[in-house]
């Protein structure tokens, strides 16, 4: 290795460290702090960002990146592509702008908080209209691009267009929406009363941690632990955490949700560790991230096989609630199709059109298209059009989701994207296991999380998200398979 | 204020922060961290300690010390002259030897965990020989001395010596060996069974948390955890954290430990908060920080009314287990006196013997008076002498602290210093508030919280602990006070 490689390794390892602290202490503000360590927390967590910032873009690192001259096809290749690709994107904003845009996201998310709560979109709509023009300068900084929208996109999902994205989206509604109106209108073919009822948390608790340890989560490597807002993060690759909540009425929240979590958990836990503390150490992108927790949320823990071992483990822990509820009960209970006003309760099948209004008014604001106060009537008329749904008021309507009020506009594409990809992942898991389906069935994901690991996480950032998509499934993200998976499951259940 | 003033204050908050993201992590390490994080953990620690070093002992600051001009009396002032003593002590170390000893001592901590397990004192020897060498040259960085291990003990407890804290013990050994002799002959006079029964875990969570509550302890500022090695920490005036373990065949653990704790958090919550994000925003030194843990610790909870609170609490959550005892017994048995082989068990009485064999012994070991192979022989014929116990191996003699695995030499010392403050400050509050002990029978302890933040915990590090003490006590530390303490309460318990 050239010592200018091994240098810039170095420093990028301790800016590593430095960024890892600053998750540590995010993970710790969401899910231990007191209330009262807000305001010092908000100063570390601005001091850590503003000194990760400073060394980061530091001169020192370009010219590393300059001469740092690694072996071609090496993983110090990988790094030197990494690396250069976020130094120049960092070094393109202005510190003050980037500044100001953390913090009109931070007064953007309170207000928002106070907003959606009133219902108020009026009270947010100047937070919102300040994150706009400051995502329209942070547009500003960059060139050569063909769509203003695509500086924003790339930021979640490298290399994605909003062209691209734009067209897979459009086959896809075409898809959805006379798919979700067939079923809605043998709507009364399927009933989930079986998740709703009284499951006391500790046997949810018990349940859950039972589910995950089956499918690969252990104490010596991961915590479990609750927050309001359920995710997932990692310290490294033997410190991975997941969070859910527990709803005592509804048993499919926590599960689910950890399940999800899980699917983001096990990608970050099987990087190859060797890419630990570098900008490699991390998932290849967004899209590529939700593709794991959606492939383990919904494609195998809503298929028949993992399903039916589920209902087992339910059956045994609620004996009172699952009196009388066989397997295939269960399994067409989880896979329930219903258009609803929330995204994040949405089932896999209208999930989709939720991103889509989301992604099509993004485009629009960014292109300055749509006048951002009549944001709140264009999303109800298309609540109404695609889903059949009357949005009541913005707080379940414009209001529902905190992304555009931190300043994270060109984010939930990555959703969508994430669900095709899960689908063309499983028809090559499918294809190379064969035996998938009966150990899934035994409540056992070793072939399939080993498989995850060799063809996905272990490669973390090394390739670009497109050529890791494309070196594992033969080609681009693409609708066909999603929507195939969805006509199989569905066509039976809803008798199509 | 200056602009030189102003900008100290902002590097030093910048510092401040970075330092605080390591102390997180490392309380994160204790209570939470999956064990195979450990790795990663560590070259994050070893990062953020290396950008705290460098930040700080940058010539700037010295630059801007020498240009603060502070008004006279203000809090500019003291931040002044404690951030200079801070930087001039780590600017004589050089950064390699700070490393090298930081190093060892990790690599000795871990010897010694082994060492430990297996009684083993040959296996740890390289490791306390390489410490003590390593300690050798740090004092070595220094001069204006006039004995070494001053230099040791002023980074423990600021402008104490040995000479001084020499002469303290001298007193408080001749005060102690007579008294716990008198004590011996009457050991039968009480017992303490009534702690040792069974105590189901989930019910002492309960009574601890309603304890602290009662005390000061608040879910809004303050956490309460699980760890093996107890200890408290704060990040800030509203994010104050507790540890404490659990022995479900002994109440006392528990429930002591806690309120220990609960007295080093208090401290720092009181401190106010205008100081926080500044090197003031911390106890004036280990002495008069762990004065308040013992205090409540002992002087409190182990006093006669608040003992009788206890009782109450724990008769109404043990019912079986306190049947038949009454707060009389209760205060007899939490107020027991018995020789032992382990610092960490001993009662108020025999502690400070065990805390003057270790002062003792490091004293010479800096002088290079005792070969430190020979420190189990000494270590044990002492314990014969003054506690009439023998140590029946190196895990419950000269192995069981932690404290000199990691190059602590010179800490020990501030145990007992806060058990002579403890006891000066008691003295002070009995004198200033008439109605503490009918409040404290009552299990109300905010007379006592609202003096101590008035007269101590305020003013956070704004004078050197010996004036913090006098302005207090109207003396220096003193061993009269203590003993006086003790004979009163332990005069009537034996009968003496």
């Amino acid at each position: 290795m050239s010592e200018a490689l091994s240098e810039l390794r170095e420093r990028l390892a301790e800016i590593h460290d430095l960024a890892s602290a600053a998750s540590i202490l995010g993970w710790d503000q969401q899910v231990m702090m007191p209330a009262r360590g807000a305001g010092v927390r908000a100063e570390q967590l601005g001091t850590l960002g503003r000194v990760v910032h400073e060394r980061f873009t530091d001169d020192a690192i370009g010219r590393l990146l300059d001469a740092a001259r690694p072996e071609p096809g090496s993983t110090g290749e990988a790094l030197v592509r990494v690396a250069r690709r976020d130094w120049e994107k960092a070094r393109r904003v202005p510190s003050e702008l980037a500044a100001e845009i953390a913090r009109a996201g931070a007064l953007g998310h309170q207000a928002w908080v106070e907003a959606r709560e009133r219902s108020d979109f009026e009270a947010f709509l100047p937070f919102l209209q300040r994150n706009v023009e400051l995502k329209l300068r942070y547009v500003e900084c960059f060139d050569g691009y063909e769509d203003p929208y695509d500086v924003l996109l790339d930021d979640y999902e490298e290399g994605m267009t909003s062209a691209e994205v734009g067209a897979l989206f459009a086959e896809l509604r075409a898809e959805l929406v006379p798919l979700i109106a067939a079923v809605a209108e043998r709507a009364d073919a399927v009933e989930d009363e079986v998740l709703h009822g009284e499951f006391p948390v500790a046997g949810q608790r018990a349940l859950v941690r039972g589910v995950l340890e089956r499918l690969g989560w252990s104490r010596e490597g991961w915590r479990l632990d609750e927050a309001p807002h359920p995710f997932a993060t990692s310290f490294g690759p033997g410190d991975v955490r997941l969070t859910t909540r527990y709803d005592p009425g509804y048993v499919g929240m926590a599960l689910y949700g950890a399940i999800h979590e899980f699917g983001h958990g096990l990608y970050e836990s099987q990087i190859d560790p060797a890419l630990a503390r570098t900008p490699l150490g991390e998932g290849a992108s967004l899209g590529v991230h939700e593709s794991q927790s959606r492939l383990w949320e919904n494609v195998v823990a809503r298929g028949r096989p993992f399903a039916g071992f589920l209902h087992g483990e339910l059956a045994r822990t609620f004996p009172e609630a699952f009196a009388g509820v066989d397997a295939e009960a269960y399994y067409r209970a989880v896979n329930r199709v219903r258009p609803s006003l929330i995204r994040v309760e949405a089932d896999e099948a209208t999930y989709g059109l939720h991103i889509i209004l989301r992604f099509e008014l993004e485009r629009e604001m960014i292109a300055g298209t749509i006048a951002l106060r009549d944001l709140p009537e264009v999303w109800n008329a298309r609540m109404r059009d695609d889903l059949g749904v009357e949005v009541p008021d913005d707080a379940r309507g414009v209001l529902q989701d905190v992304h555009w009020s931190g300043g994270d506009i060109g984010y939930f594409a990555t959703y969508a994207l994430g669900n095709l990809i899960a689908a063309q992942l499983w028809e090559r898991a499918r294809a190379e296991l064969p035996d998938l389906d009966s150990s899934l069935a035994a409540g056992d994901g070793s072939s399939l999380r080993a498989w995850l690991g060799d063809r996905v996480h272990r490669h973390g950032r090394c390739y670009p998200p497109r050529e890791l998509v494309a070196r594992v499934v033969g080609g681009p993200v693409a609708v066909a398979p999603f929507v195939a998976y969805l006509r199989a499951k569905l066509g039976p259940i809803y008798g199509l």
